[in-house]
């Protein structure tokens, strides 16, 4: 399937700090899910939720859940970039799609896939969007609902099966 | 089914630190997965590769893949405990169930499923691991075989099916 070359993914850029990486200066597992977690807060702001907004209406964004494939090593200092989908929603939660790029290598460093609620802080409970930034959800997935499927999504973390003797003896 | 009470999960604790929360004071999405990250740590270290050893043989444990599901909201101070468990195995690779605990609630305030592998960091590429950590691997998985299903692993994130019409419209 050809990438529809008129579809802008929303992204996020950043440069991986000093206190990111571990002592090899590799990028650490959790530092990868705050950069995703950054690129999500800038989304979030795109579709009309900035703190101003959020503390305004006492609204929130809270993540359900979080799937991360480590696909390749990350340096310190190495330039990131993270391209964004909405993969679907309905009237409360929002299904995205993440992947991050390093000092432009077109191959994905690493790929998300993140459910997130829209909650009522007073509540606190998940409540519909609000019209505006529902809105702005309904433009997002319709612009991406052309794209092909994304490559690491709606994933299980296994191993194969074990032969029954194998398993039944160790 | 019954948990086993003679089955004492390998576990890591800690102090949710200032640097870990938001505005609001509530642990954010990727400090959950950092604290995972550190007991993941804790539970390399006890199948017998800590750093000297890592370091000596040219071993390290690369995270491949994690999924987490954030249950309930964790407040700055409070003191967490994770609770680990082997699910699987094969030679390279160790599938771990992380449970975190806060403030000795009995319901958890997250959950994690991670795939591991053992990396020769000299290649670098995965390779079997050493008999000495192998036979620390087996006797964990053979003692948390007796253990029922855990809740939150297994998971695919999505939302249920729209109907075709809905789809199409919006």
């Amino acid at each position: 399937m050809k990438m529809p070359d008129d579809v802008e993914l929303p992204s996020y850029r950043d440069t991986v700090r000093m206190e990111w990486v571990d002592y090899n200066g590799h990028l650490r597992d959790a530092s990868y899910m705050l950069i995703f977690s950054l690129a999500t807060d800038a989304l979030i702001e795109r579709i009309g939720l900035p703190a101003a907004v959020r503390e305004a209406r006492s609204r929130s964004i809270y993540t359900l859940e979080a799937h991360i494939n480590y696909l390749r090593e990350t340096r310190e200092g190495a330039e990131v970039r993270v391209d964004m989908r909405v993969l679907g929603h309905d009237a409360k939660r929002l299904h995205l799609y993440l992947e991050m790029f390093a000092d432009g290598r077109p191959e994905p460093a690493a790929a998300c896939e993140q459910m997130l609620a829209h909650v009522d802080t007073r509540v606190p409970h998940s409540v519909p969007f609000d019209d505006d930034v529902a809105g702005q959800v309904h433009a997002l997935a319709a612009a991406h609902r052309a794209l092909p499927p994304p490559r690491y999504a709606g994933r299980l973390i296994g191993l194969p099966a074990q032969a029954p003797g194998k398993s039944a003896r160790t």
